[in-house]
């Protein structure tokens, strides 16, 4: 990234809580290096007004509105299903590059890969970032992270988009806090923004999903005693499970963090797949690795912005005793219970 | 293909049952099309008595004996892991362009992608065929199968390499002779080359891989009562099972067909995978299918090829009376009982 990034993020239409994944996690954790979003709709108000965090950060409606807060590099914010970059982004990722803007984007359609737009880089010396871009070479898998020490631990979820990732962030901190030596695994295009590293297992040749996330892990575990890795899609998603499953089996964890969000009960945009109850999702999570290596379901993270305070602690509650997991919503509560567990779990197991 | 192909096939020093997969299944299903087979190490031999089939079809140990055979095509017949294209088979590629045959690749490295031999193949006039090339735009799966009035049943698999698609192109015939419009959906290199359509669904950008078979379900069933899907891996394989699951999910069988080997314990070359009892497999298999759409498995093809044939006979009625499910090795015995249950399934079902 630009040594001091100062990001103007593109979020078109879409910036919202449930809508705009990577401009929100740029926003939650780097807040400091975004100047603002752009998007018509929301012109005028703030991230705080529209997420809930990110205080003043303003919105605005156009590129050139966005010119005048003196960012030194474009985010691409919202990854389209599929990830196709619409016809008339490239007009405007086109002038963003005539102002001299770094361009960072997470789709799978590459920028640098638009002739016109790599032409226009080049000729204004500017960085075009392709975070999903994957390494020239990748091996496929066959186990090799059962040879390294360090502990890892998986989130999952019953969905895309229900806090794999910020689960994962939040409770890094915490444990790098205890003193154990944690690293970040990053698997999607947000992460390695906010990681600086990664690689975004749902770009590469389908062969190789597990020999990606095998290499990221083997990475990470030689400078960490714990590996904590970002999980993709779900198990029984109808577009992504591949994903999924690929990286459950390429990254072979110890244990399991369960992601899931209590008001959500079929998957997104594919409703004719219903979420079965979360205890069964567990079993079925624990099942779904055990063939290759046994990973309990070890805590459960809870996604909880949609609820009132007393719902929230309600649903927590609830989940706990169902469960019988430490749960927390990491984000809107304490992540100690679930921290708690990874610590216990990283210092207990059986070696 | 050309119009008559007469198929030179490379097979390095990998011609074996086991070990040349694209080259065995082009002998079995086309051996009128193969005109020899390149191996120096079983040189001087036939198909026949390397592989237990195909004839007289002569090995040669060089480029230049096999063209004394008048091919008129050369095949890249084995698929090392990983997919990458030995250095020294570029010159030997070079060489059969220089000699105006076509090539036909299965690889994940594209032959068509090297320069030399892209210009080669222009001077020449030569055609380059390389299988696993993706569409150029894939949709993101999402149960459009589901509408469709055909009934598809996917060939499942305890392990890579075991007949789930020799078993698809075994029931194929004898499912038309019953007058079922039955088609083949091929979804690898080998199952390409033989139907002459597919989509290599290891070899399209993860996120995709649903999207991949949905597609060609839906292109398979606007001209069929019945598609065969060819399945791919494991799912318990570490390094593809990505490839399965999203095989699984994005095509949506109404029913499974279990391929399996007896004498096989453990995962190739993954050692450390065990493969659980095939009774607990199914119930596996059953569960990984269920959260989108139920699809039983209804019948067994066993891969007996390397068991004496009373031994053949034993494993077929142990299985059928361990799992109470319609047993045969289709290759070897009468493929009937497998494809009596098809019929039945797809005549009964509930609509």
């Amino acid at each position: 990234m630009p040594r001091s990034p100062r990001y103007l993020i593109l979020a078109d239409e879409n910036f919202g809580p449930e809508t705009s994944k990577t401009a929100n996690a740029c926003i939650r954790y780097t807040p400091d290096h975004v100047v603002g979003v752009i998007d018509r709709r929301q012109a005028g108000r703030t991230a705080q007004q529209v997420l809930g965090f990110g205080g003043a950060i303003p919105v605005v409606a156009t590129l050139d509105e966005g010119l005048a807060l003196k960012p030194n590099a474009l985010l691409i914010g919202i990854a389209p299903a599929g990830g196709q970059i619409p016809p008339d982004w490239v007009r405007l990722v086109g002038r963003a590059i005539e102002h001299t803007l770094e361009i960072w984007s997470g789709l799978h359609s590459f920028i640098g890969d638009i002739p016109e737009l790599a032409a226009l880089a080049k000729q204004h010396g500017v960085t075009i970032h392709d975070l999903r871009r994957p390494p020239a070479k990748l091996p496929v898998s066959n186990g090799r992270v059962r040879e390294v020490a360090a502990t890892v631990v998986l989130t999952v979820g019953t969905d895309c988009n229900i806090g794999k990732m910020t689960t994962q962030l939040q409770l890094l901190g915490k444990l790098r806090a205890r003193g154990i030596r944690t690293s970040f695994a990053a698997t999607g295009q947000t992460g390695i923004l906010i990681e600086g590293r990664g690689i975004g297992v749902d770009a590469v040749v389908a062969d190789f999903i597990g020999g990606a996330a095998e290499s990221l892990v083997l990475e990470c575990a030689a400078e960490s005693d714990l590996v904590l890795v970002e999980g993709q899609g779900s198990i029984i998603h109808p577009s992504y499970s591949g994903v999924t499953y690929g990286l459950l089996h390429g990254s072979l964890p110890h244990a399991q963090i369960m992601c899931a969000q209590p008001s959500r009960t079929a998957i997104n945009r594919c409703e004719w797949v219903k979420i079965p109850p979360l205890v069964d999702f567990i079993r079925m999570s624990e099942a779904a690795a055990a063939p290759l290596r046994p990973a309990p379901v070890i805590g459960v993270a809870l996604n909880t912005y949609d609820l009132d305070e007393a719902s929230a602690l309600r649903a927590v509650e609830t989940v706990h005793r169902e469960t019988g997991l430490p749960t927390t919503d990491p984000v809107r509560f304490d992540p100690a219970p679930v921290v708690d567990a990874i610590a216990r779990f990283h210092e207990t197991r059986p070696r």
